[in-house]
Formats: C-alpha cells, structure tokens, sequence
C-alpha cells in the first residue's frame, strides 16, 4: 500500500470509529483508560527493550544528549506514564453538559449540549510518553484520535499503541478509536494535513519548525503554542523582596518550560534600588543576564540586550532586562514581543494591576505571582493536552473541555418557519 | 504605495487601534453603533449614488440577475441596515463577563475572563450590507475588524465604509478600528491571509469556492461556513401530517438559504403512504424531485438522484428523496453526504429521537421541526455573523459570544512555584 492510500484509510477508520467512541459511555471509557494503566506497567521490560532500540539509533544518529534524554524511557518515567493515565479516569467526563438552554416563544425548546470534538490528529515530536498521554485524554473528551510521533521514537511509539488498542479491544470499543502512523516518512504528514473531510482538528506538539509547517501546510483547523516569551513587569509600586522572589522562581525554577520568563522589565523609578540585589541573586544561581543600557549602568558588567534577544525563547538560564518609563512602555513592549502565553506585574498599586491585566493580550496575566503557574494542574482543570497560545477555541491551559465541542439540539411540535 | 506595503499598514493599524478598542466601555460603543445607525439613514442619497455605479458595472459586466439583485440597495434595504445596527445595540456586551473562577489551595485567584478576539478580517462577496453589518458586530464585541469586499460592490462599501469611520471618531474611539481593503486586486487577499502576527481570525462569508480559497492559503485561523446540505429524516413512527409539513416548510419557505432541505430520508415502511401526498404538495408548489429506485416506483414519473445529487446544496427548488431501511440507514447517509449543518428527524418515538439526536454530527439537530430554525434570532442569540460548520470555537449561529475569547487572569500575593 502506497502512503496515500495508507493514510487515506486511516483517516476513513477513524471517521467510522468516532460515531461510536463519541456515544461510548464514561464508565466504558474508563475501563479502557484503566486497562491501559495495568498494560503500561505490565510490559515495562516490552517497553523498554523497543526505547532501547530508539536510543541506541538515536545515538547512532548522533542526535544530542538533550534529545536522548528526552526520547529515553526510564521504570520512573513509565510508571509516570500509568500514573498519568489513571489520573485521567478520575477527572469528570466533560461529554453531555449542557451549556446554555432555554425555550423560545414559538416553543421549539434549545439546548446547547458539550459533544465530542471528532477525530483529533496529534502530531509530535520525539517524547513517547506523548503516544499515552495524548491518546487517554481524548478518548475520555469522546474522541477519536490519530497520532503521528517523531521518527526518532517510532519503535516506543509501537510498543505503547499496542497496548492502547488492545485495552480499547478490552474494552469493547472500537480499536480503530486510536491509530498510530507507523509510516515514518513526511509525505504521510502531508495527506494526513489534507483530510479535512474526515479530521475535525490537528494538534501539534513540538518546536516552533514542526509547528510553522503544520499552519503553513493544513487546510484543517489547528490549534497551537509557538512559544512562551513571558514577562515580568516589576512597577514602581511593587514589593520589591516579592518582585525579587517572584522573578528568580519564574526564571530559575526550571527555565526550560514555556512558561519560564524570558524578559524581566522594571520602572525606572525602582531601577536603581531593585536591579543590583535581583541581579545578584540571578547571577549567584549562573543567569546569563543581557540588559538594556540603563540595566547594564546599574548593575554592572554584561552582555547588552540586542532587538532580536526581546523576541527569543530561551529556554535556559538567560534573560533580558530592560528598564521602562512607563507601565505603558512595558505593556507596549510586551505587545511587540511576547507570544500572547503568560505575563505578570509585580506591584502594590491596584490601578496599575487592573490595567496591566486588562491590556495584556495574553492567555494568563498575573498579579503578584510567577508565571510559572501556567499549567492545567494548578490551574485547577486537572491534566493538559497542552498549552494554546491561539485565541479561538482553546487559550491557555488545554484540558478535557477544550477537546470537546457543543451542538445545538432543538425538541419541536411541528414548529414551521413563517 | 504597492499591494503589499499598502496591506501591512492596514493590519499594523487594525493590532494597535485593538489595544483601545477592546478596552473601550460598553457605552461607548454602543454611541458609536448609534452614529453609524444615524449616518446610514442619513446618507441613504449617497449611498444609493454609489451603489448605482456598482450596479451600473456589473450589468456591463454581464453579472446574473440574482448577483445584481444581491448587490443592489434599494430604501428598504438601507432601512433594513440600519435597524440592524440599532439592534445590535441593545445586545448584551459580551465583554468582561466572568466564565469561571476559584481560589486554589494556595491562595491563587484564578478567573476566566470573557475579552475581545482582537483583530477580525471579514473577507466577503457581493452583498454590501454585510460591511455594516459585520464591523458592528465586530465592534460591540471589542474587535478591530478588517473588511474585505467583493470588487463587485467597491463603490457601495467605500461609501458605507466612510460612515463607519466618521462614527468611530464622533464616539471618540480609533478610526482604525475598522478599516476596509479598498485595493481591489486578488494580491492583497494573499497578503492578508499571511499576516497572522496581526489578525487573530479571519471570517470568509461566501461561496464555496472563496472559502475553500481562504483555508488553503491562510495561516490565520479560519471559522467558516462550507454549505449547507440538511436532511429531514421522516422515521416510521412519524405523525405524518406533521412530516408533511416541516418538509414542505424546510424545502419550499425559503429554497436559496443554508438552512433549507436539500434531502429527504423516508422509512421503508411508510413511504407507500407518505410519499405520494408530500411529492403531490412539494410539485405543486414547483419542486423539482430526483428520487431514489423505490421513490421513483411509489411517487411516479421523476428523475432519478445520482450519487453526486447527494452532496448538492442546490439553494433552489430541488429535492433529493431517498428511502431508507432503518434509522441507522438514515444516520449513516447524513454522515457521509451532509455537511455538518442541520438535519431534523420526524418522529413520535423518544428513542428514535435521542439516538438521532446523539449521533447526527452537526451544529443543529432537530426533532420535530423544520432545519429553517438555524439562525441567531430565532435561536435567541441575536444577530449572527454567520452560521458555522467547523467544530472549532464556534458551530451554528455566531453571535457576540462567538466574536469573544477568553483569558486567565490569576491575582496572587507573592505565589512561588515549587
């Protein structure tokens, strides 16, 4: 079978599949989730004899040492996986709510009733784990999903879909309700990003490139996250003990996350006060510190902040700092650069927090906290399929809700239209 | 100033006009959509002298009837706009109302924000009323929108358009919150359908193959509209008076809308009786049908319906009668030729009713009433920008609502993650 029609049939199984996953029960759903969790840790060793095949290509391939970490499963990280997953089973089933209803004056009566989204493509790059994760929340939304790992990964992808569709099996739901592409090359990207006639939404999850191509090549909706370029804004009114703590937690707790800040900005009235000590503290911990002129006249010797060093993703123990004038300035500037993911304002002043939250266009603005808590666990909506820097549909932390969408269900007597 | 200089300014303006737009408080904006009410009416001459010249054109042009029907404003017409944009005034802001909040373990105040998309690109065809329509919705929703009209009815828009400004700096709001292409050559679309750092959706209200145009070159999200293909499926347990007429309305009220019947499906085991009293009353009133084998046999003399007829939205006085054996029959020939719009189920059994309630995949599912009913006003939700077929962010009727997003606004005291 040539790609296109490996695909091509994928995608029609999953059609077929979703009419049933989508009215599948949730006490049935959590079966399968639950037959999923004893698989996963029942083949620990299968599981990890496929990874080790993984590695040692990857090492091979001479990928680096970041990336193999990534990609490496670990007894740990597998009973994560499981745990992960049961986790799942414990979250309230979103499918059947009803959002909104009322009854017209001609008396059609209208409900607005949360369904299932559909089929959902996955696209993702070398973590397994991912392959679990990923599928187990949307069975429980009700849907029907396609996942597409990284090449890098395919053989710990295999080992763990197998058990997926053999709990589905289990189960008694339809094992086409998760399918793995196990066609590794990148055509099968590109039909799988033209079906719009049979999947509803993609949903890619990996670095800016794999991201850039997946909006650039599919005629379906996707829902995505560039990048978290976070801010903090410290203003002339804020605690500034609090600011120094809050900015070292958002930069230093773990600096690899998209929620970690990329540029510290401080109101020059607290400049000269505050930028020595957090300085200090940054650099005791081995931040990288890149500041504008104003910063580098205050607290000493570095690295000056060029245009481009406000738009980066770091990712690591760097960050900017520039001094403002004005909490406009810093609104301003985090308009041009940010990506829209998560920004905070340290300040006692409540005018300065309402506008600040009111004018930052991001998915979370903060007052007085780290930015860093930008997650669906401590949001409080429970596990995360990702985070959405897009402004429709999902923004912000995405859970089983944002994998659902609602219909309209209209009861009549006979109404007719005049 | 070329295509592309003269696009990137536009949409550079519509983000920073965005910042204050979406701040601005509910009465202003609704005195800004009372001076566009007013300047509507005022400029009814001038706007008619415009419009004459479009009209003028396209019959040199040689444009069909119903095209220069649709684009020309008569009075009533331009009445008819104008009271729309008083209507929306009295629609409830959206803006600002809380969707969620809670405080979590750790003193974090979380909240769910209700707040304006950002920047809109309408990109339209023929009729010119959808340029008032379209920015005062998109305005009393806290939007910057962006307006790109057919070349067809340039001179009309421009005219409206000049309204809509003069409105905006009467109210004291930034002119540039709405702005219209007035460039008509095919590029700027192009160029506008790139810049995603700026607009955050684009709307495309048109025909098929517009919208298909504007999903396969955007890399801005896209919520649209296909077709309309609705089915009313006539179950063997129907009150068949009442079959008869919610097909008779769903077909013949209004052929040329969306909403309307394109299919019928008919039970085996009541077709003898119902179809030849509903095909007698459907060909009186003008109806062409195109039948299946077996309505062919039972309802006399008619063209046959070939598979390709399935998928017509034909927006005219055709009907395709097809009978089924079971419900399931029924439910898997809406799933392969509808459209995802409304289909309705005549029936007098519950259980017939909630399975096709359940498993028909689309935004509105009717029981016992005509799929006429789709639409903002008569669902209760006021004026609508469009009925959606996607599944994501919005589906049916888009209102206000539908024209917001949301973000989370967290209020902390110091908070640090661990």
């Amino acid at each position: 079978m040539n790609t296109e029609n490996y695909v091509n049939q994928i995608v029609k199984h999953a059609k077929i599949a979703s009419r049933s996953i989508a009215s599948a029960n949730t006490a049935v759903k959590n079966t399968a989730l639950q037959y999923i969790a004893e698989g996963i840790l029942s083949s620990t060793s299968a599981i990890k004899a496929e990874n080790e095949k993984d590695v040692l290509a990857a090492q091979k391939a001479g990928l680096s040492e970041a990336m193999i970490d990534r990609l490496r499963l670990t007894d740990s990280r597998i009973g994560g996986m499981a745990e992960g997953v049961r986790q799942i089973i414990h979250l309230a089933d979103p499918v059947g709510e009803l959002l909104w209803g009322h009854t017209r004056p001609n008396g059609l009566q209208i409900q607005k009733v949360r369904v299932p989204i559909g089929v959902i493509a996955i696209i993702y790059e070398s973590r397994p784990n991912v392959t679990a994760d990923a599928a187990s929340l949307c069975l429980k939304a009700g849907n029907t999903v396609i996942l597409r790992g990284g090449k890098e990964s395919i053989h710990s992808n295999i080992a763990i879909y197998k058990i997926l569709t053999s709990a589905l099996e289990r189960a008694g739901l339809d094992t086409r309700g998760i399918q793995l592409i196990e066609l590794i090359d990148r055509e099968a990207i590109d039909y799988l990003l033209n079906a719009d006639q049979y999947i509803d939404v993609v949903i890619p999850r990996g670095g800016e490139a794999l991201i850039r191509t997946v909006v650039e090549k599919s005629t379906i909706p996707v829902i995505k996250h560039y990048k978290g370029v976070c801010h903090t804004y410290v203003d002339e009114y804020a605690d500034l003990t609090m600011a120094e703590e809050i900015c070292f937690n958002a930069k230093v707790q773990r600096p690899a996350t998209c929620n970690a800040m990329e540029t510290m900005l401080v109101h020059e009235k607290i400049a000269q006060r505050f930028l020595p000590v957090v300085t200090n503290k940054l650099r005791s911990s081995g931040v990288e510190i890149r500041g504008c002129d104003k910063t580098g006249k205050i607290a000493g010797n570095m690295k000056h902040a060029v245009e481009d060093d406000y738009y980066q993703e770091y990712l690591d123990l760097i960050l900017n700092i520039k001094v403002v004038k004005t909490l406009d300035e810093a609104i301003s500037h985090i308009a041009t650069y940010g990506s829209n993911h998560s920004d905070a304002i340290v300040t006692d002043n409540v005018n300065s927090a309402m506008k600040f939250t009111r004018e930052v266009d991001s998915a979370a603005v903060y007052v007085n906290a780290s930015t860093r808590f930008t997650d669906g666990y401590e949001f409080g909506m429970g596990a995360e399929i990702g985070i959405s820097t897009d402004k429709l549909h999902a923004r912000g932390p995405m859970g089983l809700e944002e994998l659902t969408t609602y219909k309209f269900v209209v009861f009549g007597n006979g109404q007719l239209r005049k």
